[in-house]
């Protein structure tokens, strides 16, 4: 008798997503990116009349800037950074060699300047850092941008390439402050919109070794990090679908981001994990978005 | 008396693409994204009729498909892979003393399973290779991805990271070819419809080394590859913003892709280079949207 089929073989049998034979790196079908996209419309305007730009990055973001941010001392089993072969015709004949031998062949591939982006806001922070001091009112951005995280797993939720879409408040510890509490309730209107089982609750970060424990544990205690909890895995908690992080002055003071006062600025972040978002529609209303309840294809599709 | 704005200059200034600090990689504006959304709405409508399939596939593939691929062989100096931290608690103290001395931190840096995908279509083959022979009819696929490619440039349309939508026909050499030449016609439709100047021609890819310049000699005497090109850059040649390849059976035999009666499939694929042809766009019609020609944003607006 076989094992009773995973939600991730049933996406794949439904031909929702394609296995590529690594854990957490799937193609999407036509259908699984338009509920995205109509996700991403209601998002979007939810925030039309506050945001002061909009942005898409592409997957990478500069590697001076991300070893700024501080990832690689909080979450480097997480990064990735790209590398290229720097070698001449010698060294790539050595390549080939060791290619078809089944050895490493990787000697020659040299780091980039481009790491893979670990968080849509992250090659913000750089952008608005050169802009010289924020306005009284400011920066109210909306993002959207594929990132990555080197953790393989069989968990659909947990894909190592994923799109976020995020708003970024950046001003002072109010503004930032009030920012993330609309957002909050903002999230619990969309959950009941798509008839979402939801919960909020404080979270931390998966902060490396054990200095990182020390870390995950103050995240917590000071509230910087809440998610929207949903059950969508096989028998597994439930997955952050939604969070809602308050970081206070640290990215202002790492990236030298100043209010019209000359003080570092403050700044906050909703982001939308536009995956498993759609795979908790798909897990709760079923593999066929054409039997969705009325309700939930109303709000996205109109 | 400063040097003349360039082109992309003008795009930062204007705040249709972000400057990142690193070339050819920028933030995209809202306007810029959709302009890319109404050219991919305009490109898919032209098959819509005729696929078997859409997909849209994360921005890396398989490390192993990539290598059957034969990219390391042809294009080493293009590609890039990712690579991750793969070590302990005192492994990463040393990374971080590294880094903050300005040193190599990059030594527990290891491949992933995950190199940066090349172009579009190369995380198809796998997939229809495993589903076993191919229907008499072949298959006709919508495609979608960003792709990476290591050449760091002034040049707004040579970005690092950028985005292909691609057709790809799989099946008999007669299905391939025929395939290729409609969306030659198909091509030069598109850009009268754009208004953009335009020219056909055939071209070769940027084999590695000196053992490349003749697999480039060869590519261009059995007329394999063909660009659409228009000037979009300052000075410098016309830029190719569509392609239309046909690979013979070597696709079919690298990964194993057979026809109904055992051979190997031919494929043959169309590529529209999404942010070059935004770029051709912006260049001749100005960077205000709103002014271009009433015709154009017909085609692309409706």
């Amino acid at each position: 008798m076989s094992a009773p089929a995973t939600f991730l073989d049933k996406l794949f049998d439904q031909g929702l997503l394609y296995d590529s034979g690594v854990d957490g790196l799937y193609g999407r079908s036509a259908v699984f990116e338009d509920v995205i996209s109509r996700f991403e419309q209601l998002a979007l305007n939810l925030g039309k009349d506050e945001i002061s730009e909009a942005m898409v990055f592409p997957p990478g973001m500069p590697v001076p800037d991300f070893k700024t941010s501080g990832y690689m001392k909080n979450f480097p089993q997480l990064a990735g950074t790209v590398h290229s072969f720097c070698g001449n015709d010698h060294d790539h004949m050595g390549l080939i060699q060791c290619m078809a031998a089944g050895e490493d062949w990787t000697a020659n591939q040299k780091i980039t300047d481009i790491a893979l982006t670990p968080a849509a806001c992250y090659p913000l922070y750089p952008i608005l850092a050169r802009r010289g001091k924020l306005p009284e009112e400011g920066a109210y951005v909306a993002l959207q941008s594929y990132c990555f995280r080197h953790e393989p797993s069989k968990e659909p939720t947990r894909m190592q390439m994923f799109r976020q879409r995020e708003y970024v408040r950046v001003g002072t510890q109010e503004q930032t402050i009030a920012f993330r509490e609309t957002w909050k309730q903002r999230g619990v209107e969309i959950m009941e919109l798509l008839q979402l089982p939801h919960e909020v609750d404080v979270a931390n970060d998966p902060f490396f070794g054990r200095a990182g424990r020390m870390m995950g544990v103050s995240q917590r205690e000071q509230e910087l990090k809440f998610e929207m909890l949903v059950p969508v895995n096989d028998g597994a908690g439930p997955t952050a679908c939604m969070s809602f992080n308050y970081h206070m002055d640290n990215f202002g003071k790492a990236w030298g981001i100043t209010l019209a006062d000359g003080t570092p600025a403050h700044t906050a972040c909703v982001g939308f994990g536009l995956e498993r978002l759609a795979l908790a529609l798909f897990r709760h209303h079923g593999l066929d978005t054409a039997q969705w309840p009325e309700g939930v294809r109303k709000a996205l599709w109109g």
